[in-house]
């Protein structure tokens, strides 16, 4: 098994790699990720199973030696793509770890009586849409295709332009549970000193654009005082964040910024900026973001400048299936996993918030660091993980 | 002459234009840019002057109905190319007004004794290839090409790529006098009520880089204790740069920023930014950017952030002659013109800085504003800046 993961590994490690940072850019219907979505087309045929996608590109590589199809299937799996930027782990171990699932289960003859399917979700990131998890939103039906197609990439490309994702997609009926491996993106194993974790759940989750409008001037002949220059209303919208989100323990980051006319000898006339907020519970985020809001309208007073703030997502929390949780701690040779909740947004949020019983297992990542080239997971710790995924599925599907 | 002048203006008003934001887009070597150089020789045609042009498209039309080649010369002129998004008025009114300056002298039969030049010099607001002044600096040999082919725009286009301007210009090698016409870009003539103006001088003025590293992670799943994020770094130094010039009442703007990996749910790795920093003295300016790159390095060190900060072009304080600024201000017919420094760069500062005596006139904007849509100049204003200039023309060829 070892060998075969290992092999897989080395078959993605080149895809999307940038020689200059080390990271990966494996953007949807990109020639990276759909390299990607042939090596896993390529991983089915190899085992003799079925691949079935929707308009989109999820797949599921399905295998049903026994049973019929549209019986209650098990589904494993995670996503492709990846970041700007991203790291090697997050989203592909869990599909790897998934067809490696699928030989421990070969190796130790079990035969399933449910289907099992591997699945691979696209744009999980929303890193060239905008919005996570677009792919299982779809599938599930949390977004439809007439929401979905007008969405634009930076270049100003529309989704619908890109693929047809209008499949009316049944890819998901039969699929009753879902358990999703994953790199963890926190330090929380290491601390406890344990290679493999469960998810109790995933914190509620928001994206809102801010947009700052000023008036374009000289950036020499203008006296101080005549400006309105919008990067001043956001450069304290951005400590505000960072500030209110320490005093609350939660999360504030604004990643993503885009000035005009952004040349050097200009005041801009407009920044846009995205804040990405999580916290512990709904109230939280929402008290999180309505402090921001409230710090960059006082702030917009004193620079004559104008914030208007659209949330473009929000996500609500996630608690995965408790007792499904409970029997995947519990059910391995060294001892209780611990169990921890996540900040991180995944398909399997999506999948158990539209009824399919989901709950997911984490990897140890020993430098914590995510959505980074420095994101990382011990071999031996990988291969925990995929015995730690072969075993639940093994008890879910006997 | 207040039709041909009109008609000039027309002419140019919609090329680079666009139509969602009402600015202008006259980037070097870009099609609208090159739109104008056509005009400009259009212009020179029609009036039966001569087009010299360098390597780089800097291009002189020369009027000499009676002296030779090699006597000193007069110029006046200024640039066609805009910012990002810029005014109608910033460089293509002096260019306008030069031509509508010949056209007077000729309607007053004056025969010039000295050749003069109407000259459109490329590149001076440095929005493509980030250096300033950069076609007057090659044509004075301020600048060489060997330094400046290197040069890259934001797509990575070298320069030396785009044109040839290794041509060993002789353009300037006969003149010895400039005079500029230029939209003021400030509000000291809308103060004192007077249409045109006379500089002093120019500011110096300075470019410099400032690179916040950090380390790229997930905006989720990492504690806001365990970042380094760049973001903060500079939200921060922006502010300082912003209290500093308000302080020490010079001027200081961060207007061009690039995130990396400009995600909304990665926390950044790096992002860079530009600093304009522009003082009364060379000493204000110095102790400006040392106060702010002082205050970046201790929030960075609060951030677990790096900075480096490169300076990418600094230009001296420029006094323009004085001997030239006491005759333009007191030859015209309605009395004294107003003296005033400025913060903003011009070709007429690199030309006198490199031994051709050199002198502006600014006509009044009653918005005060430029490098912006909002930039403006009424026709009555312009229309006496032509004269002003046309008279001060005659005096100097006569």
């Amino acid at each position: 098994m070892a060998d075969d993961f290992e092999r897989m590994w080395a078959d993605l490690e080149p895809i999307g790699l940038s020689a200059s940072s080390g990271g990966y850019f494996r953007q949807p219907f990109e020639s990276a990720e759909r390299e990607l979505a042939a090596w896993f087309a390529e991983q089915a045929a190899a085992r003799g199973l079925d691949v079935e996608t929707d308009g989109f590109g999820n797949a599921v590589a399905w295998w049903s030696p026994t049973a019929a199809d549209d019986e209650p299937a098990l589904l494993t799996g995670s996503h492709l793509d990846s970041v700007l930027d991203g790291g090697a782990f997050d989203g592909p171990l869990g599909v790897v770890s998934a067809f490696a699932a699928v030989d421990v289960l070969r190796e130790r003859g079990v035969v399933p009586r449910r289907r099992i399917g591997v699945a691979a979700f696209v744009e999980e990131e929303g890193s060239r849409f905008g919005q996570a998890c677009l792919g299982s939103r779809l599938a599930t039906g949390a977004v439809s295709w007439d929401d979905a197609r007008g969405l634009r990439d930076r270049a100003g490309v529309a989704l619908g332009d890109v693929v047809d994702g209008d499949a009316g997609s049944l890819l998901l009926d039969a699929v009753s549970t879902y358990v999703e491996l994953h790199v963890e993106q926190g330090r929380d194993l290491v601390d406890q000193g344990s290679a493999v974790g469960v998810a109790s759940g995933i914190w509620p989750h928001g994206r809102y654009r801010f947009d700052f409008e000023g008036e374009a001037n000289h950036a020499g002949s203008t006296r101080m005082d005549d400006r309105a220059d919008p990067m001043l209303t956001y450069a304290m919208t951005a400590l505000a964040a960072n500030k209110q989100a320490r005093l609350a323990d939660q999360r504030a980051t604004f990643g993503r910024v885009e000035v005009a006319p952004n040349g050097t000898n200009a005041v801009p006339s407009r920044v846009a900026a995205w804040l990405d907020a999580r916290g512990d519970g709904e109230q939280a985020v929402a008290d999180l973001v309505a402090a921001v809001e409230r710090q960059a309208r006082e702030r917009a007073e004193r620079d004559g400048t104008t914030v208007t703030v659209t949330a473009e997502s929000v996500s609500p929390a996630v608690w995965f299936d408790e007792e499904l949780i409970e029997s995947l701690r519990r059910d391995h040779a060294v001892g209780d996993w611990p169990v921890l909740s996540t900040a991180a947004g995944h398909d399997a949020g999506v999948l158990h918030g539209r009824g399919i019983r989901s709950a997911m297992l984490f990897v140890r990542n020993p430098t914590g660091v995510s959505h980074s080239p420095a994101e990382h997971a011990e071999a031996d710790d990988c291969l925990a993980g995929v015995e730690a995924l072969a075993t639940t599925l093994e008890r879910l599907c006997g």
